[in-house]
């Protein structure tokens, strides 16, 4: 599928806008339009029913506790201190001191030449190693021309491997400059902003960059007021922000972006039990709501990925049509006690757990009756942490972005379909899952006449009780079934003359094509089959 | 009703937290918990459905068409300049000069002092005026009794009305020191960032401090994208941002926000119809959710209050406790055809309409059939908007938190039922309307054996696939009624000795307490009664 053809449909459609358009937009923010806003809703909903609401039984078929979170975008800069966001979640950056760019160290490469002579020089650039060849073409003709056989060293090397005689060598790639660049330095990704009326460091907050934070510091605050015991989950859907260098790729790597994200609370010792759980349910959930397990890569991270803490992560990743690589849909991540730890450590506060029912249960076989005096006996430290321990945490932190842009690309397709005459016919189509459609079905009256549009206006107030569905009576019927096709409606009931006779509909089915004539009273319960349906 | 009880509860039971509060908090934000993020979630889905997908008919009984946006919180600034943001968002602010404390000037007041000499002084602070006596009470009491009787002016001066011999005499509120405050300065309520690599004007961003102008800058997108035609509204619920001074009452003036905002675009000829349509419309809708109508007060704006370029605006205000004066819930405004204007001067773009149904309704007694050739006739001015036309746009905007607090302070209620006993018991009471209500029902197996947790399971997995429902098996039934009260669950299941035998169940009604036994296959129609209700 042509990526540009999908961006060119969803504009047209009102999926996607670029936004601020009309002041030229802004690099790395989109705007949804009216349906994909109900197309993303649809998705967040779906996420909310399926793993917080009502989610599957656990890996020993038992019921699992899910509640869910809605925390501020701005938080506590502390928060970020403790989760190293601060630190260490930055790009290395180099300036020029001449024009004053700014560019990632790691996409500035350079080539070194060898002339007959035995002197030295560099060509560089902004890049990939062949767009920098490919804009240094023709000085490296010249110099062939000028010098015979000049030497180019296969392997380029990053600006910041090169040593300080190099560094003085590489031209600015926006203003051609020599030696001009700062070494690199670390540039942090979160937005940053004041809150109160100075602005000085005190003042100082982020936006969040990711929703994971808002539950881990609030770990204490839901076991107190809620009645969960481990193991169980919270979870939030919320913005988060990256001060993305490089957007790109439409809205897959935005500057602001939706996250659906789980922490799952465990023993440490089933903490891989409940990891291999969530990695399975997340990548199954998916093709529950059409995508094809094909385009759908599940990747194991190697050891040399994985961060410090992590003792596996598993990346689900989709066939985006913008890549020949699977790009990651959402991270499945086994993050030890990392988090809580570093919070303990942070804000002085206890956030181990203590599972009283687990020590109740096998206090009768004890001849001590309360905990802190069992302790005192200095029982061994994994008996112990049968009772209280520091919980592990397994983390699926899906986007809610990037998954309804693998939707969008799923579920375009064009086909061939005859048209009145018979002749085949281009046809574009949306084939959504029922479920994530943004609109369930259009009522058409088949003309404007006749007391057709008075039972098809019923109907559609009927059936808009329960689903977003459309009133269309404009043009021919052929046009009005081609426009719901291009936004992925499932269903086009049709009131026609028979319909005045015996209260009678026909239902054509988006991807089949097949019509069938059931009675009015039935259209509800056959869109709300398909609704429950799984791909 | 006691604001601090209320707030109490909400951090018992999981509503609401301080956000960050493992680190000491944030001023101006919040965390909504397990019951609280699905109490604001059904709130913001109630609006959706009720405003968005099934819309009631309009003032003349005919459909209303609506569609959703959801836009980037970080728009490009250029919107902000249109709208006025950049300019005038902005409260008056003194800085003093020896400690660097911030006030709002108009909170800054004084009270000129005369001694029986003629001689004058000044007491001041930030506060109320009442506040401000009573800082200063000692020391007016050792004037008085060093100098005699002392005159005080009654009426306060604020810090930006008094001339420069008596803004010397101010003293700091802060540190004390006196003539250290510099004249008030306009400071801007919007929050700022930068988007890209490098911190400078170019890339200076704000957070949105409303939603509304994303749906206007996207007026002409939705037109060219839907097949909408006027009137028609657009609807968004989304983040906005207010970096206020001075963020207090509990969620009600926070610095991050969601509001729920409709832009309703109609002829001007059409406005005020529309206007006291959303008016009434958006009062009542309130009343549909439970809210006293006795505790509503809609307020028409006086001439003074409007903003300039309004026709009319009404605040829909609910009586909080923490104040005896009625706070606004809504404003319902008529905006004129100010913000299209706005955005056609600054972008360049026209974001007039062209209603062709009506031009081509009109053609038939016409001998020109295109517009344009009609317009070289030189039509009157009124004739010409008829068909074409900057639209006018009434906006009902409405706070998704502030609501979420009005729903909590309704619901609060303290009440003496008996008690198994018959004695009469104190009881907290959540009185939510069903449909808000973060659980809709819990399932209380009346012991833990002769089968009833099967039964009581079973009932729980039916029904968790519909409602938000939960699970108790915790101690005594009445313990457990008193949870579920203060919840706010509308009805408790009790699975019984009874229903081993007959599959019938006793649903106990929160607000009557009435108890039914009603077959359990049953159950799930009488939530779903209850979710239709209208208070």
């Amino acid at each position: 599928m042509d990526m540009e053809k999908l961006v060119a449909l969803c504009r047209r459609r009102g999926f996607i806008f670029q936004s601020s358009e009309i002041y030229g937009g802004i690099n790395g923010f989109w705007d949804y339009g009216p349906l994909g806003c109900e197309l993303k809703k649809n998705i967040k909903d779906a996420w909310w029913q399926d793993m917080v609401r009502n989610p599957p039984p656990g890996p020993d078929g038992q019921e699992i506790t899910m509640v869910g979170l809605d925390c501020a975008q701005i938080m506590n800069p502390k928060v970020w201190e403790a989760s190293g966001h601060v630190g260490g979640f930055s790009d290395p950056m180099v300036d020029c001191k001449a024009c004053r760019g700014r560019f990632r160290a790691d996409h500035l490469l350079s080539f070194t030449i060898i002339f007959p002579n035995g002197e030295k020089t560099l060509i560089s650039g902004l890049g990939s190693p062949q767009q920098i060849l490919e804009l240094n073409a023709k000085k490296l003709e010249r110099w062939q021309k000028a010098n015979g056989v000049i030497d180019v060293w296969p392997k380029p090397i990053a600006f910041g491997d090169l040593n300080e005689e190099g560094r003085m060598k590489f031209r600015c790639p926006t203003c051609d400059e020599e030696g001009m660049l700062t070494e690199p330095r670390a540039f942090n990704l979160m937005f940053e902003s004041h809150a109160g009326a100075i602005k000085d460091d005190a003042n100082k907050v982020y936006l969040r960059p990711e929703t994971a934070q808002g539950m881990f510091v609030n770990f204490k605050n839901v076991l107190d007021s809620s009645r969960v015991k481990l193991p169980f989950g919270m979870a939030q859907i919320g913005k988060a922000f990256r001060n993305e260098i490089n957007p790109r790729n439409y809205t897959f790597r935005s500057r602001e972006f939706e996250q659906m994200e789980i922490e799952f609370f465990c023993h440490p010792s089933e903490s891989m039990k409940w990891y291999e759980y969530w990695r399975d349910l997340r990548k199954k959930w998916y093709s529950t709501l059409g995508i094809k397990s094909g385009n759908l890569k599940p990747r194991e991270q190697g050891k040399e990925e994985l961060a410090h803490y992590s003792i596996g992560t598993t990346d689900i990743e989709y066939m985006f049509p913008f890549s020949e690589e699977p790009q990651e849909l959402e991270g499945v991540a086994h993050r030890g006690a990392f988090d809580l730890n570093a919070h303990m450590k942070h804000s002085g506060k206890d956030l181990s757990y203590f599972d009283e029912e687990a020590w109740s249960k096998d206090a009768a076989g004890r001849k001590t009756n309360s905990f802190k005096e069992w302790l005192k006996g200095n029982p061994a430290a994994e008996e112990i942490e049968k009772y209280q321990y520091v919980p592990h945490v397994i983390e699926p932190s899906a986007g809610a972005d990037r998954f309804t842009l693998a939707v969008l690309c799923e579920a375009y397709t064009e086909d061939k379909q005859p048209d009145s005459k018979g002749n085949l016919e281009e046809r574009l189509v949306m084939k959504f899952h029922p479920r994530l459609a943004p609109v369930k079905a259009a009522i058409l009256p088949l003309v404007k006449k006749d007391g057709m549009p008075e039972k098809a206006e019923k109907l559609y107030r009927e059936l808009k009780q329960c689903f977003k569905v459309e009133y269309d009576d404009s043009g021919a019927v052929g046009r009005r079934y081609r426009r719901q096709d291009e936004i992925g409606t499932p269903f086009c009931i049709t009131i026609d003359g028979e319909t005045l006779q015996n209260d009678s509909v026909t239902i054509r089915d988006r991807d089949t094509l097949q019509q069938r004539r059931i009675p009015i009273t039935e259209v509800e319960a056959e869109i709300r089959k398909a609704l429950r349906s799984v791909s």
